[in-house]
């Protein structure tokens, strides 16, 4: 109730404070009986981790994750599963001179207002650092999803400030520190120096794809398939707005144009974004996100300090320049959260999901 | 779970079929001692009703609101207050010959694979006519913000298919079947007049403003008051893409450009929407909604039917060619019910909303 | 939140007040493609129904229910069951003298105090003919209970008031007013007229049994069934103790003598009360309840009114002169409504029950 | 949903095996501002901890919680507190011989046909170990209940096995290893000495009251204060019945006698065990819960194998002969969370509590 477990079914409680002991979650409701080290959980977050190009903040932190409960010998047991990172690379005098002052843009002063109190350091709770458990979590999800289905999700930049990313092969991304789905990045990393030499940040798009969704999940009429990827999305840090399928671009379309159209092989297009009604449809689903600037830049902007006086703000520290770059394995996280839940919650009422899946949907994509 | 409860401590679970005996609601958490009557509510369900222009499905509903329980002499108790709208205009005969097709971009493909059953008289539970209990349940939240914060919700169209809609005044928006805020909306009857010749449907945008939202509401990290926000409007019926603040735009935006400054009187500007780390800053809450065209359409269409065969669709019946025009008074209503329940959640965990709002957040808009 | 709604997966969301328009319930979440008629559950709710003999309230309300959605063509959809009771027998001026005067026992004083306002006919929502709804939710759940598990329930009287009520046969209980399972029940007859002579009222015993129950239900560590079932049967109204199996009994028991022993051929005792560690064994669920004495009699109390000061208290209206007698019933509703909840809730997270049981537990009662 | 968490405002996920690498809890809604620190919370656990006496498990285990978040200098931050206790003292071995064969009245069978797979080393998931964070949560509760209204929780043992215990004062409870409210101990010691020869346990009832509670906590008609008390007490592990108040004693009273009079200066008596109608009635909050004796004992019983084949069992290990003895500070702790729980919801629907509560209220006990 107080905003920190996503997810009901496979319910993930995030814990923790950027520069505070530890941070971490626990999974209640993972299905017994499936095989869980920590090494499957490492290769995601890994990818989240910062200090891995000089994109990305040089926080050095190896965001280690330890099991502490609900797997025995190497398998779930069905109990929670609740997972540790220590935090090890805290500077927290970086941040000394932002305790009293509020960063524009930033959640620094809508967090001292609601609770009165606030750890500033590193922006506390508020640190997109937070998404690390989130990420372990989604690679538990994950594992679970590709085992039961054969459900894969990835994500790709599709935009970088100014720069759209077309789109070439989902071969690229792994190959770049932007996860661009292009061969040719360096007009990203230009425009990175750039940016970071101006004292600036900037904005991101992402696009985030899941395979290998069966027909049927998703609870209409509240808690729609589209409206839980909505709120999971809109819920990481930075996120600004939300499409699924054809989005915003579907308000200037015909119904002759938008609605696809379905033969005895399948949908004959996909601006749905593989949901229609709020249930999966057996497509991909297809979802896109926008990222605001990271907030906590060098270059110095008005501002207020808690006395409300006008102030200078300057942030030095440690911040990616682009929340954005780091925002893709997120996203697949957060994708992988929102599908076991309703997968779970399907076969909850309507019994094993893979029964329920008519012969067609294994065409339709 | 199964996905017909809107909120947690203002709980607002949906009930019926377009074409059963009622639709209704059943609010639970509703705070004792407000005057609350039927009038209240049908003001509302007023401004949804179908048949009330050209431009809208013309199925005549007077969609008369009861109210059984939870209110007595006038008063709510702080007990369940349950709604009910009877059914009457029920011409199920028109859908008899789609029972068992499936209609492009309709939800009847979804449906009937995860439930294996459903009512397809009207599009059933699908039907847009269920956001009517959406509608009533947000009248009463509305009431309630209005009378302890001064809260206000409006919404008005901001595109009508390709045309894009300048804002004049929210005051032209009730004078006017688009609910456009602009005093000429000839253009838009041509537009809509065209499009029921052709057979064909269009999509919309929605623009929706809260006013006089004390600083504090939202609950990080998952059920941030954009991520609830996102997750309601992408609820909605035919809804792809929902924006808070600047939304994409805010992807080519710089840091030095997006961060709203604050001053001694307040913010500078609004690209974040009134929400900041997923807490309302003070600021009006901004959110656009991306709205696709009506999937039932008299165009004929390629489809496929239960038995996986190839066929044509063709919706005769009563439809709205552009279902957006009715969507502002809904998401008004869903607005106003996500902050209901995040008022109700700040007061849980922090005490009295208004003691929390620091004098400042006063001046700040 | 606010306390309304019964279970998580089949959740049961009630409303209404004694003498308002109407009391009823909205299931969310059953599962779809089980025949239901309201015949169905007309058979439960007459059970319970006032005015039967001459033991029990004189109130004549039909209590007939109308099915208002989630039924198609007589097959549930999966989509929310709204019930419909009508109040019709409502004799508001029975109660007038009592809206500003607390009965001792009673919920008046606690409801005043909380919400400040609250409707006094009848008892208003603390009545127990709330109680309505939940047995026709339960007579859903019992149905769907039956056809796939083979479970049922059955509850009868085992003490009312100071007579101890012996064990003879569960067939005896459909054939008394008092629901007690011996052939001889005119001992009770005599009791009960003595008591209305009196103008008081007395206490009972109810026990309630559940048989076919799969192991596996049941959710560690703080949902476990049994915690559940207490939780279901305490919130009756006016039950004041719950036990499971041995009960207040265990606790001069040892170790030796409690412990259920298991064979090949099953357990060969019941202590339990069919539930280890939170979760059903297979074994009978068996529970007892405690109920008070009704609160409103004829016998004058002492008691104060809403101003403090001191007043005489006598309750003239129709009243149960021992709310136990009607209690059976919804003893039964309460422990099917927590097993279809649990039997979805172990679906979810371990997959389809039946195949989770293993053989033994066939042969294990 | 798969029952590991406690409470919904505030509200503490629960993780952890016995013989794992770590137990502990996330709570969720704890109010901000509040001064915390470890030593509040250790000294609760220190009360509920092994090898205290001869008479409980000597299992030495030193149970050091850690705060990993949630409180910053020293004060709640309205974030989720991470609470973390590391195992040192388990002994796996000490239950080799268990792992294919079930203790009868033991956890280990439902679990095992539950999952399909568990933890057996210590009872897993299902050992009271796990009261411990439990434990820890309720002292952080006790302290904000303490600070804001002046409620007081406390337990007391009433029965040890066939030993009835009379009450002489609540002071004579942290005097002696039983947690009886008695002076002269020396027969208990006596009792427990004789059984532990014997090879076997015995079973235990605990009193456990609350002071200073405000009329008006609860939410009716399911989440009623005693259901939830009733719930909670349930859940605790060997717990097999429940009462408030005059409890079962109230089937046989008569409505003239168990009816609370109430007078301008209080209530007269308290058989309703301080609620109404499941809302708090300003008086003492009153409950009794029945222990059953342990089941891991050391005399050989008949029971079966993961095979289904007849094994005799007998456990070694180390386990308390009467896990009553240490459920007095358990029982306080679930006590504390039922109670916070119900102030934060009151809270949320009502408004500030203590306005709420009526003169009368204070003067009411």
């Amino acid at each position: 109730m107080s905003g920190n477990t996503f997810g009901t079914l496979f319910a993930v409680t995030n814990f923790g404070e950027s520069h505070g002991p530890a941070i971490g979650c626990v999974i209640d409701g993972c299905p017994p009986g499936m095989p869980l080290c920590e090494a499957d959980i490492q290769a995601d977050l890994d990818r989240r981790r910062p200090g891995t190009s000089r994109h990305v903040t040089q926080r050095a932190e190896p965001d280690a994750v330890e099991i502490l409960s609900g797997v025995y010998e190497g398998v779930t047991t069905g109990t929670p599963i609740a997972l540790l990172i220590r935090n090890t690379d805290q500077r927290s005098k970086d941040y000394g001179d932002i305790a009293q002052r509020f960063r524009p843009g930033h959640a620094d002063y809508t967090y001292w207002h609601k609770y009165g109190v606030r750890d500033p350091r590193g922006g506390g709770r508020s640190s997109a650092r937070l998404t690390a458990p989130t990420v372990a979590a989604g690679a538990v999800a994950r594992k679970w999803l590709a085992a039961q289905f054969g459900t894969q999700v990835r994500a790709c930049m599709s935009q970088l400030g100014e720069l759209e990313i077309g789109f070439e092969s989902w071969d690229h991304v792994a190959q770049n520190p932007f996860f661009a789905p292009v061969a040719d990045v360096q007009r990203f990393e230009d425009y990175m120096d750039a940016l970071r030499k101006a004292g600036d940040s900037c904005g991101a798009r992402i696009r985030v794809q899941a395979t290998g969704v069966p027909v049927g999940w998703g609870e209409p009429i509240y808690d729609k398939l589209d409206a839980d990827i909505a709120w999971a999305m809109m819920g990481l840090n930075a996120v600004k707005g939300v499409e699924i399928g054809a989005g915003f671009a579907s308000a200037a379309q015909r119904g002759t144009v938008h609605g696809d159209s379905l033969s005895p092989d399948g949908f004959r297009s996909n601006n749905a974004g593989g949901i229609l009604g709020g249930i999966s449809s057996g497509q991909d689903i297809e979802a896109q996100i926008a990222i605001k600037p990271t907030s906590s830049i060098l270059s110095p902007r008005e501002s207020i300090d808690t006395a409300g006086q006008s102030v200078q703000v300057s942030t030095r520290g440690r911040h990616d320049p682009c929340v954005g770059i780091r925002a893709a394995p997120i996203a697949e996280a957060l994708l992988a959260l929102v599908l076991i839940d309703h997968a779970l919650r399907h076969r909850a009422q309507c019994g094993d999901v893979r029964q329920a899946v008519a012969p067609i949907s294994a065409a339709v994509r």
